[in-house]
């Protein structure tokens, strides 16, 4: 079967994903917001390490209501716009759409679950370095990887078509069945780079190699493992070294929260901290460092205007 | 009997308390740095709520080398330079000289008393908003009590001639005998401000009235009273909310560590944070907070430049 796919944000994340998937001649429907003008009339171009690509006319919306119903559904826009999504997704969800949210933070799952029952829905992450650079103009600079796993009853068929959809596209996804560990381990890395970037405003690279800064790196992830396992996840005891020697290894590196402050656009402090901390406390953990840390970016975003 | 006075580190604090003593006729001697030429030129000027002094002639010095040996030497350079303060020290120290320690922070006492063994030594905090502005030029905005409490055996009768020399200079003096619970209760206020003007680029007023920063402050501010009982301090239950109400009167202000960035010069973080760190871990208190603050702290230290 051949799934059609819609892409609801096409920056960065949804750039990239839905320009692979277009571009070996898949049926993607992207969402544009304030790049719609630029990409009807010069397309879509993604310059990637793995080979640039251009689309000179891709399937381009401005609205959803003009959009086709899809099989599967990307979103890739920022958390801070989730309010909105319920009234986003209902003009293209057939009865069998699965509405994959590739996002930071927690929780996002359970929000859209609540507001549109009967959709299916996959959490997903994604492990890349990859901005939107300018209009209609995405840069992917390392990594790749998707990793997607269903968070209610989904058609798995549809998922490994997914998978396989990927794999033609040279787009590398691990298909897993624990999106609660999976958001977890990626909130180990979120949490105290995300936050720090922008509160001591300064690139991961920087934080790493200060012995200062990666001893808060260290302590904040150690809080986010605990606070992961008391909720259920599983992480394995090195996984933090694992990530610092990632890191160590990175291009240095801006992550979105710092590109959103830098931008003056909203920062994804609620699914990336208050978040994960409302819940590790619903189940009897306080993420009393991450708190300090989410306090900080709550006072820099009510004064960077 | 008259007392001689030494200050040493005639800044903001020490141009203050010291201009009042000389203003009434005691005999006072103020160590200069960068500031020497023009004093000897120009003299010292006090700008101050409570009145202006203008000293055209202070007994001015640029090294304790040539100054007399004193009575009462008040230290109230920045505990920076504190492995300075032994060789500073010995010149002017006479048997029964008596060491006061206007200084912030926890240690101070117990290092010079290491130092100099047979030093009668006093700490004292100084509730006072005073800046020197401009060379030779302190100004007084708010505030002026000093508390002081000995640290080791003192002639209780010099410290009650101090605190009469004081009263006479209309400078409200607190004689009190429990420095432990002075520094920790002046650390209550200065752990979570001077760290945070630093951090978050902020002014008091905007952390107090901001809801989020505010959170983050009591939070400290509880953490400190917990480490500082810990230590054996003294803290009344009601002390939070009284530093918090006396903040929200203030003058909007930048604390001592914020100028201190601002004007590149090295930040207090050892004796403000790490000693207390250190010494509530010796009292089985980890403040992990303020490790928090303290590495964000050094962070910026090592990069300001």
């Amino acid at each position: 079967m051949a799934l059609s796919y819609a892409i609801i944000g096409t920056g960065g994340i949804g750039g990239y994903y839905g320009g692979r998937l277009a571009h070996i001649g898949c049926d993607v429907h992207f969402l544009f917001h304030s790049d719609y003008e630029f990409v009807k009339q010069h397309g879509l171009q993604v310059d990637s390490v793995n080979g640039n690509i251009l689309l000179p006319t891709p399937q381009a919306y401005h609205r959803t209501q003009d959009m086709p119903k899809c099989d599967v559904i990307f979103v890739s826009m920022k958390t801070v716009n989730n309010h909105l999504l319920k009234d986003m997704l209902m003009p293209i969800l057939h009865e069998h759409s699965v509405v994959v949210l590739v996002q930071n933070g927690l929780g996002m799952e359970e929000n859209l679950s609540h507001e549109i029952p009967h959709a299916s829905i996959v959490g997903a992450t994604a492990f890349i370095c990859t901005t939107k650079v300018g209009p209609g103009l995405v840069h992917h600079a390392e990594y790749g990887t998707l990793t997607i796993a269903p968070y209610n009853e989904c058609d798995i068929n549809v998922l490994q078509q997914v998978v396989a959809d990927f794999e033609k596209a040279a787009v590398s996804v691990n298909l897993g069945d624990d999106l609660l560990s999976i958001r977890w381990k990626k909130l180990v890395w979120n949490i105290p780079y995300n936050g720090l970037t922008v509160v001591l405003n300064a690139a991961t690279n920087e934080l790493t190699f200060n012995k200062d800064s990666r001893q808060i790196i260290i302590d904040l992830m150690t809080e986010v493992v605990e606070a992961g396992r008391c909720c259920g996840a599983k992480i394995s005891d090195t996984f933090i070294s694992k990530m610092i020697g990632m890191t160590e290894k990175m291009t240095p590196y801006s992550p979105s929260m710092r590109l959103d402050y830098e931008a003056k656009r909203p920062m994804e402090i609620e699914t990336m901290y208050s978040n994960p901390i409302a819940i590790a406390k619903a189940h009897g953990y306080r993420m009393s460092k991450t708190e300090i840390l989410e306090k900080q970016l709550r006072f820099i975003a009510a004064t960077m205007y």
